[in-house]
């Protein structure tokens, strides 16, 4: 039995065909240019297979709401020719199949939380972050997403300064200094006029950023009360973590119990960036279930 | 069919039976004082009539995480003698019928949750928060309690400081400068040196006060995305709250859709200070049903 998979980004759009063990069987990708063109690609694509279901891990924002008009679009998205965009829609009339429809960092969160599951973690709730151009995030709870107005954009919460970063306004257009702009990787040309991957972890500039990372594990610690909190993206490195979750001990200030931190604070588990593929499969299979 | 209700505050319990309509049928308080004391009059209390459920909203911290053997505990609570109580233990040794065990502001949101659905409000998820002596908050998502590591402890997380409030170092014996360290009734004393009930409402730190709150509605909009949000307590008044939906305006500023924020950011609907004990019969009876 296959199933198919959509990761698609602002960037390329990845493709993946996969089975009941969500074992990846077949894999393609391709950039993202016109609506038009690349949803026929997918759509050309998915095709060639004899699939049962599909998930969508998409860009956003999307409307996820089922009883919205707009239920399956990409909404306001800044990206050209992308604004109000059929996407579920335009599959549906290819594919006569079960559809599931979500955000892209859902899919990732809900691909790391089965990963885990798999490897006998036991978990229910797990929260994802995505620290690259900007910040995304996915929350799953007792193996729900979490969200009924849409879903998080925990990305945009306020934070508390660090003392050595005050100078510095963030670069959020719609906050400034919120978690995304004060975090995202176009901050280290912000404060630094370079590269975050020019920028040595010796560099002061990653404490700074190691106190806001951990304050967003802070806040989903104590209001989400996860089981895991997974952080992806281009700005994270293991050892980057190493300083989050010496601050976020520091702030925490054992206030609630968590699990060991090494455990409790992790990169993706699921290798290549291929956690979203691996929990579309996982969600197409349950929506064929239901 | 009669349920019972103990709201289990650290300064009184307040016991109630109640119909399947959730309408009170009987009612009674007392001060909270030793464990071995105040437990017993409640059962005590509820001998009197034939309940068929009973649900326990409880100060804190207290463990209700069902796989724990401390499940039904009162923890680490500084309140004399309280320390490590099993209450829930004791009550199920005086009564063989079904008992929830949750936090009091869980009690308290789920009242608001089922009274907002008995309005016909079309609301799946709602986040409460009580501002008083203390910070404390409870999700509910989906039509369930949010937090698998625990009950939620949101009145901790870290805020962007107003910059007129500088100053001020907080109050919070474990983060100074949290949410409750900014904003509990206590940091009038700390700020002003009076009791806040003293403080008009043209005093500029009811604008900084409103500043905080307004962030903590953005952390629950952005990282729960409920369909409301609920503030009760002493500091909170409907005058105050004009306030914070001002602030929380400006704040988000149109970064995601909300409701109508007189809807959206309320005072408790349930009058009376009742939340919890209309939340508890909910439960109960919930629980009866399971």
């Amino acid at each position: 039995m296959l199933v198919g998979s959509i990761e698609a980004g602002g960037t390329k759009f990845v493709c993946a065909i996969g089975d009941e063990d969500y074992r990846i069987q077949d894999f393609t990708q391709f950039p993202t240019t016109t609506p038009e063109e690349t949803i026929q690609m997918a759509i050309d694509y998915f095709k060639k297979f004899d699939i049962k279901a599909l998930s969508i891990a998409s860009f956003g924002p999307i409307e996820l709401r089922k009883n919205s008009s707009k239920y399956g679009y990409i909404t306001s998205t800044p990206k050209p020719n992308w604004h109000d965009t059929d996407f579920l829609g335009e599959m549906k009339k290819s594919f006569n199949i079960p559809i599931f429809w979500t955000t892209d960092v859902n899919g990732s969160a809900y691909g790391e939380y089965v990963m885990s599951t798999l490897a006998n973690e036991k978990i229910n709730s797990l929260t994802y972050y995505t620290i690259g151009t900007g910040v995304g995030a996915g929350a799953i709870s007792d193996g729900k997403f979490i969200g009924d107005l849409g879903h998080p954009e925990m990305g945009h919460t306020f934070l508390r300064r660090h003392p050595d970063d005050l100078a510095f306004k963030g670069i959020c257009p719609y906050h400034e200094d919120c978690l995304e702009g004060l975090v995202a990787g176009p901050t280290f040309d912000a404060r630094l006029g370079k590269k975050g991957k020019d920028v040595p972890l010796s560099d002061h500039t990653w404490d700074i950023m190691a106190y806001y990372v951990a304050q967003a594990a802070i806040q989903a610690t104590l209001i989400l009360r996860p089981d895991k909190i997974v952080f992806g993206g281009g700005v994270v490195s293991e050892s980057f973590l190493v300083k989050v979750r010496q601050q976020f001990k520091e702030l925490l200030n054992d206030y609630v119990e968590v699990p060991n931190l090494e455990k409790y604070i992790q990169m993706p588990v699921v290798k290549n960036n291929g956690s979203a593929t691996l929990g579309n499969f996982a969600l197409a299979i349950e929506e064929l279930q239901k």
